[in-house]
């Protein structure tokens, strides 16, 4: 569907008369018990002793937990295949084989220590509404596909692949803290990285992009919204920092002769910190991973191998923190007499949802008796890659406390279904206009 | 022997017209070759890409270079055991039984990617001083026991342990690192922790305690002296600190919300290192472990685990550092909203070398034409807690621009050899005294 299209589609949605009360399917509702016990069931894979799960992108849990997901996205009508980059496509045909397809999904790899939420949520009621659809005997004029992307908490791995744009440096890199390359971890969960270089989706190939999650922070739970329809995914950039100063014995060494990699590093996060809250605005910045090399009580730290990502809506703003932390850096460095090198990550731009699908989602939400805020996204979605070959949409459910990225994340069982609902009601509408 | 009777021994040796220039036993010398071949055998074990190893005690590593040492000690005609705390002990009986025995040696952990002089130059030149006794056919009059402590790296466990002053609680303890409780690590190295509430060594109970060691600082090498004449080991203060925050996502968490266990952890490494530069004086102060958790780009940090260290010849100057950096931390815990608990490890108290001994050991060394200093030891060792049973001394040979705990690491093969003679050299005089 190109932009015009879901345009019109919003206006029908929300001002012809025979659409109000609608037809037969305004009235399907999803399993919501269905979805909720999958969820438990997926965070049995990588799940942790605080009740979270550690099921870091290709890991051998995650490859358990795509294991698990496969036959019941089979069992969703859907024909499941392994993309090229990793991801996990299931695909049902539509009635107008010309029509472009539509995609909703998620993904449902984690954090270190992270939650049974994060993707899980998107991904799982992506698969409900496909199966709830099935049950309903519901004839989709577009080519659905049921999207899980590989990899989402690493840098959107498997939604940039799927538009074309892992390189093979990108590749050939070893991650920072395993040490595997890409293209080995791609091939361990079945995908194809020697085909990836003539695998891409250009802009305007697909009909829309739809993607249901957990808001992640906790405005909706605080001013008690049901829905969050998202203006936009905040723009990352981000770096892999390696601090360099020369390890020693803790007690023979005066504090004079030192070249303490730790406390040049501890500088640095302090100045990232310090930089980020020194304007007024919006903008977070994190130092996030932080390894100390050798790490023994009686040892001078000789490395620090850290990360710093900074996230704004405007990437100007985020051009000119870097510029003020790398000088503080640079000073830092000359004090303690260590050195540093900071490799940037792929970056992340700002990516605004399409206007006409966020409006189709807030009439689904209406229509289902539920309030709705529009927002911006301070986490990064797979849905921003999607954005810039396709009217993009997302759809925030609320967190409890605002709390994500932990094992307490949590988001109640109404709440999930009520998320697969508005996801099922948009793609009916998108589908149907 | 008595600390009266080593002040006879040092009398004799220095001023009888006999002993100068003495018995035929003066111009033996230890085979240099041998010990510096062992030295390369026992780096394998543990053997890391940079050239060092990561031998921490009682990890695998340190089982297999145990299992090479033993035969090598029973090569040197020592009767081989391992003692209740997990030591090795290689007994050789003495012609003078009432006398109380004679110990020398070191230990061969190491520390986390540290080097292959530290600890073995010592073990080893102990065997090879028994090795050679047993060659030219001396017959010791006091016993002699080679001595390998286990796990010195992580608290002087062994010699804690050999003196009875590793307590249930210790036993029970898991390993900050690794989780494991002290008690299966000492049975995983043959040690009986069964038996360890009986086992120990009283004030007295030894003749004495000559250990040789690499200095592990620079001054030896610095100043071209051949031989340290060690007068003191500084006393070691140490904690295992655990900083709490909120572990919450990077993006969605606004700043002014955040609860960063790494921000207060990163200034609480930095408060040590001030309090400790803000005196005059040599005291030391390091955080040498720093763990953060979970420790992903993306996820703002809920805790950290490090260690705090503190060292100097005088133990009201470490209380009163202490205090100092508590009262720090305090506020810092406070500025982020975090809270912090210390665990004191056990403290190493100041130790002083015998007079009389250092007088046998300057002796001896003067005696094979080497040049000698006096000098305390900021790195703490086993002999610290042995001068608490008997008269102690120690030998340091020259590190190679001072590193230590690094695989760059370094101290001459002459060097080596030097220390293993003066060891030999010192063992007979105080055996025939």
């Amino acid at each position: 569907m190109h932009r015009r299209d879901v345009v019109k589609a919003a206006a029908a949605a929300s001002f012809i008369p025979w659409l109000q009360p609608g037809p037969a399917w305004a009235a399907w509702r999803v399993n919501g018990d269905r979805v909720n016990g999958w969820l438990k069931e997926l965070s049995r894979f990588g799940a942790n002793p605080e009740g979270g799960v550690t099921r870091i992108g290709f890991s051998d849990a995650d490859v358990e937990g795509r294991g698990w997901l496969v036959p019941v996205m089979r069992a969703a009508g859907l024909e499941v295949a392994v993309d090229p980059a990793g991801n996990i496509l299931g695909k049902r045909a539509g009635t107008a084989p010309a029509l472009k397809p539509l995609l909703f999904g998620s993904h449902i790899d984690s954090v270190l220590n992270g939650g049974n939420y994060d993707g899980d949520v998107g991904t799982l009621s992506a698969v409900e509404v496909a199966r709830t659809l099935m049950e309903k005997g519901y004839r989709n004029r577009h080519p659905f596909w049921v999207t899980m992307w590989a990899d989402e908490e690493n840098g959107l791995t498997g939604s940039r692949g799927f538009l074309g744009e892992v390189s093979a440096a990108d590749l050939a890199r070893p991650g920072p803290r395993d040490g595997i390359v890409l293209a080995d971890k791609i091939r361990k969960v079945g995908g194809d990285p020697a085909a990836m270089a003539g695998y891409r989706h250009e802009p305007g190939s697909i009909a829309g992009y739809v993607e249901l999650h957990i808001e992640q922070g906790g405005i909706l739970d605080r001013t008690h919204v049901n829905i969050g329809v998202v203006e936009g995914i905040v723009g990352i950039m981000s770096w892999d920092v390696t601090v360099t100063g020369f390890s020693n014995h803790a007690g023979t060494t005066p504090m004079d002769e030192r070249k303490n990699a730790l406390l040049a590093a501890a500088e640095l996060a302090l100045a990232v910190d310090r930089t980020v809250k020194g304007r007024p605005g919006r903008q977070v910045g994190t130092v996030g991973r932080f390894q100390v090399k050798p790490g023994a009580q009686n040892v001078i730290p000789g490395e620090v191998s850290l990360s710093i990502e900074i996230r704004d809506l405007s990437m100007e703003t985020l051009a000119s923190l870097w510029t003020e932390i790398k000088s503080a850096g640079d000073q830092i460095m000359t004090k303690y007499g260590t050195s540093w090198v900071a490799a940037a990550r792929p970056t992340n731009v700002t990516a605004l949802s399409d206007p006409a699908v966020r409006g189709v989602i807030d009439q689904a939400a209406k229509g289902l008796g539920l309030t709705t805020r529009l927002m911006p996204s301070g986490a990064g979605h797979d849905a921003q890659d999607l954005a810039r070959i396709g009217p993009m949409g997302m759809i925030f459910v609320p967190s409890v406390g605002g709390i994500s990225h932990s094992p307490k994340e949590f988001t109640r069982a109404e709440d999930v279904a009520n998320g697969a609902n508005v996801l099922m009601q948009t793609m009916l509408r998108l589908d149907q206009a």
